[in-house]
Parts: structure tokens; C-alpha cells; sequence
């Protein structure tokens, strides 16, 4: 390749700021690693690697070119799953096979993809982030390929769902709530509905009243409905997984 | 100058950990800045330029020489405030123009301060930490100005704030609640009074009996109401915003 | 020394991404550290070093060889209490001299013990981790000594306590509840008994049906207990200190 990757970015459910995410980082630094590591995303919605897979796709395109995205949203962590790398949009792109990065798969050039098949010594069955991920990631910094198969995208796993969702797939801690929809998907015009309450369109938040609600799109090119120095989430009772619906 | 700056400081409301402090650094890094980023203080009181003014203060005397920190406490991000740059105690601090820098300016020797006007392509309206702050101080990294036009303070939103609050402006994770006064506005024999129970100083947690509250002057020079291994918070419901008053 | 250390780890109850935390790190980069600096365990239990020790313990052993820890939990900051350094296991760890140390000195072989005695302008008297632990670590990237004296393990506080606690001593952000006993104390027929409900062993999460309750031991040698997709803290109101017993 022309260039070496440029910093390694964790998305995960492990819990912001967890001990999760001190142990891959120990792990890359033992492994030798000497790009930036940092903690893009770390609370992806907890066992849930399909309303994750939206919110992942939705970074990449604001990473620096090669980036490596270790990928961990991982309920079934120690069963038989595989775990993949995609090379896309210039980034490579490590993960459990369960759909985590099929919309990221579906929304961008793909160059390829594999199974990681490493052979580690000492691995545990509840820590592939630590254990198998980090060493894997780590021998991509060295520009070192990873033993594995060539897979082809329709045998991934959620390669079949949709490249939408009409539902609240994120909640920030402003109470900003995201949902699966991409900013192209929706026009200013159209009206977002929750439990029969009509949401409006508004460019950015000084648009509205304090306290207005309105959808957006937001920095990440997802649909979010925010409220001007509020709660969104609160306001309407928001979780993750509560539908939405469009009204033209 | 004479020296090159040491690091770049995070001082946002952008939560503890959230992806969008994890956004700025994958920015910043795409930008070619080298030196280490830190999260100084990712939980500023959210939307709340004010309160976040006198904690912001309080950090930059404890940092080391010739740091950038970049303020981002902006609710009225897209709408049509400034960002401005100012260069005081050996620092560089970047920031929205909403306030969140008048009480540092009043405690320190301001050398320059200037509005940041820069143009820059594919700009979101929602997160100009990312999108604006963080490139603008990948400029300062590099020892390159900021285009820009010298400010004088008395221009600068906030000129006009009082040099302390009398009210909680910040409460952390161990419940300890920090006032909006400097140490050298009490002297020991002063009480603070929250709902007209009178809070007695004390120089450290270990001078007071467990679960005894009192006030002393914490360790970023701010003066802070704690109880010897429990919630000042919870024993006396205190939130942000919270008005103490003073006893001689 | 062979190898010089290969990062600077910090095990605190700072809280999840506070700003006692960016604030060590500032002060060690400040001091010219130029390795680099993880948060390994923010969360550990608040005021109490006791759970807190087991916890630790079970973090060295995952740690890159020459790693500088700096563990934080501290209650009886600016009490008399001594600051220690222990060379063990290949690291180095500093921590105040209140049993943090002892279950890890316990399990380790600890090559030397000794107080650290530095003299130290402009300390606080309530953030030894920014003010006094700090620096003392910024020392040791130098590979230079610290001032202090040699200490006898027996002298240490925490010394006589047992090398297992029968009780939850951390639950993290999915309600995992892990325990205070180490993965060779316990056999898979053995059963732990939380208030007269008996769990079983299970090898990993997808061994078990969703919902249902194991226990296993966790990617750190520790005992936990989990729920597959759910939280063993909510199902079976855990908190720290909840007391567990074994059932052979």
C-alpha cells in the first residue's frame, strides 16, 4: 500500500472511559503499536450490533484516510462467530461478524473483504477486543496481512438488512436522539413523527426557540431530532429502539 | 515565539467519553497535529457557557507552559457568535465568543485576543469543535496564525461578568460541589450557608470526621463544598446553579 | 535497569473520563513524560481501596513488562498516610499506603518495597494524584530513583488482609458483578449462592440461554457473574459489597 495507517480508532459498546478500553489499549501499546489510539465511540448501544451498525457507518466518512476501526459490539463474544476485515473508503475496518459493519458495507466502496482467522495463545472466551482484535490491528500497523479467507460481502452477516431505520438507533448525552436514517433519505420538507407528534424540519438549533424541538441532520450525516437547549429524549420518551415514522 | 506549544487540552460539554471528543481528535490528527490531546474536562456544565466560565478558569493555571486549549461549551453553535482566540498565562485558548472566556481573561495577563475568521470547506452547522475549532488549532500547532481581527476585551461577551459566582457551577462524580468563588474571596473563619445550614471550613477531608461536611479551597484554587467520604450533593440536594451565601 | 517502562497506566476512582484525570495527565506531560498515557480503570470503587485492591490485582498481570501504574484511591489524602512504590511482576506501581497494594503484592513476585519520600513545591493538600504521585511517576520514566526508604511488605497496610473477598467488588456498565475471589479459587461443579439463589458455572456467555444467569471466570482471572444479553446487577440487586457465598 502507498501509505501506512494513520491512527487506530475503537468503536464500542465497552462503556466510555471502561477498563475495557485501558486493556486494548495496553494490549496494542505491549503489541508494539505507535499511531494514536483513540476512543472514537464507546458506548455503542450495549448488545446491539444492528442499531450499531448505522451509528458505525456514519463515522467513517469522518475519519483521516487509513484509519483502522476496531470494531466491538460483540454479544456473542466466545461462540463460533467469525470475525472480519473490510478494507473501505480507505479505512480497514476489524469486527465480529453480526452485522456490525454491514450498512458501513452497503455505504461505501468496498475493496475487500475477509475473515481474521489468528492462531493466539492465552486468549480468553469473553475479551476479543483485548485478546484477538488488538493483536490483529496491531499486525496492520506493521503493514503485515492477516491470515484469512476472501469473503464475499452477501455471506456477511446482516448483508440482506435494510439500509435504513426507522427508529431511534443512538442517544447522546444531551439528549439528542439519532436515528438510522441518513441525511439524504429525508427532505426538509417532510415531518418526522413520534406517537403522533409532528416534528419539523430546522437547519441547526438557533433556528428554533429554546426548548422547540425539530429534526436535523446532523454532523454525522445521521437524522436526529434535538431540542434547543433541551432534552429530546426526555421530552418524548425516547430510547433506543423507539420507531419513527415519515410523513410526506 | 519562542516556544512551540506542549499539548491540546479539551475543556467541552461534550460528555464524558462521547464520540464527539473522540470526532475532534480524529480531526485533529487528520490534521497532521502531533503533540498529545487530552480530555481536560469533558462534562462542563452543558449549555451553560456561564457556570463554565469560572470552572474553566480555574484549570489554566495548572497547565503545563505554552498549552492549546480548545473551549467548546456552545449552544448557540450555527447561529451567528464568534470564535475567538486569546493568548493569556502562557496559553492559547480558542472558544466560542458566548462568554466561556471572560472570567479566565479577568484573572490573567491577557497578551492578545482576536476573533478567528477562517473559511473552510464542508463545514457543518452543528459541530464546530470538529469541524472549526479543531483545524483552527491544528493551524496553532503548526506556528501559523489565525486569520482574524485583534479584539479588544470589552468587546468580548462576558466582559461585563462579576469575577465570582455565588452559586454551585460544577458538582463531580464523587459529589463534591464546587462554587464559582476563588480561594482568596474566603478566609477559613467565613461559613457558607446552603439553605441556611452553615457549612464550616475545613483544610482537607481527612481534618473532619466521616460524613462531615465542610468547605475548603480545592486543588484548582476554586472553593468547594465536600463531605469526608460521601455526596456534599446528595446530603444537601445541590445541582448546578445552586445559591450559597456567605456568613462572617 | 534492562528495559525502560513501556507506559503509564492509571487505576483511579477519578471518575470515567473526569478531569482529574486530564489533569494528571497535563502534569505529567508538563514534567516532560513522553510515554504513552492510558486511563487503565477509572471506576474503581469510590473511597475504598479494599475492593478496589482486588481489582487492581487482577489488572497487573495483563499489563505490557515495564509498565509505571499509577493507582489512585484514595480517601485519606492529606492525612499522614505514606505514598509506596512496588516494583512487581515487571512494573512499577505507586499508591498510597492504604491496602490498595497489598492483594496485588500478595499475588505478585515483589522484587522491592519502598516509601516515597518526595519534597515537592506548591503541593494541594486533596490531589496527590496530580501533585505528588505524578510527578514521583514522571521520575521513574527517567529511570531515576525515588527518594524514600525501603519498607518491609508486613509494614504495608493491608497486609493481613485475606487474598479473597466474598463479595461483588465492581460491577461494570453492562451489570457484569465481579467478585473479590480469582478464577483458581473456585472449580466449574463449585456454585455461588446470592441471597439463597444458586448460579451456575458457564464457560462464556453464549453457553447459556439469553436472560439466564452464570458464573465464569472473566478475561482478568476474576469470578463474575453475568447475564447473557442482560445485567446480573439489576437481576439480582448487586451493588459493591454485596456478599456472595459458595456452595460446594
Amino acid at each position: 500500500m502507498a501509505n501506512g495507517p494513520s491512527l487506530i480508532a475503537l468503536f464500542t459498546d465497552f462503556g466510555v472511559g471502561s477498563h475495557y478500553l485501558g486493556q486494548v489499549k495496553a494490549r496494542l501499546l505491549g503489541e508494539g503499536v505507535t499511531l494514536p489510539i483513540i476512543d472514537l465511540c464507546s458506548d455503542a448501544p450495549v448488545f446491539d450490533p444492528r442499531s450499531s451498525a448505522y451509528l458505525l457507518a456514519s463515522f467513517l466518512e469522518y475519519l483521516p484516510e487509513y484509519s483502522i476501526v476496531l470494531a466491538v459490539v460483540d454479544p456473542g463474544v466466545g461462540s463460533a462467530r467469525r470475525a472480519i476485515l473490510a478494507q473501505m473508503d480507505g479505512h480497514w475496518v476489524l469486527a465480529p461478524d453480526n452485522g456490525l459493519l454491514s450498512i458501513a458495507l452497503k455505504r461505501s466502496e468496498c475493496v475487500s473483504l475477509q475473515t481474521i482467522l489468528l492462531d493466539l495463545p492465552h486468549r480468553s472466551r469473553t475479551f476479543d477486543g483485548r485478546d484477538y482484535f488488538a493483536p490483529a490491528a496491531a499486525r496492520l500497523c506493521q503493514c503485515l496481512p492477516l491470515p484469512g479467507e476472501i469473503m464475499s460481502p452477501e455471506h456477511m452477516v446482516g448483508y440482506d438488512w435494510p439500509d435504513r431505520s426507522l427508529a431511534i438507533i443512538y442517544i447522546d448525552h444531551y439528549g439528542n436522539a439519532v436515528s438510522g436514517l441518513f441525511g439524504e433519505m429525508l427532505s426538509p420538507n417532510q415531518k418526522i413523527v413520534l406517537n403522533g407528534i409532528r416534528i419539523n424540519y430546522a437547519e441547526t438549533f438557533s433556528s428554533v426557540n429554546k426548548g422547540t424541538a425539530f429534526w436535523y441532520v446532523n454532523a454525522n450525516n445521521l437524522i436526529e431530532i434535538a431540542v434547543n437547549s433541551g432534552s429530546a429524549a426526555e421530552k418524548y420518551a425516547l430510547t433506543i429502539g423507539s420507531p419513527l415514522e415519515i410523513e410526506r
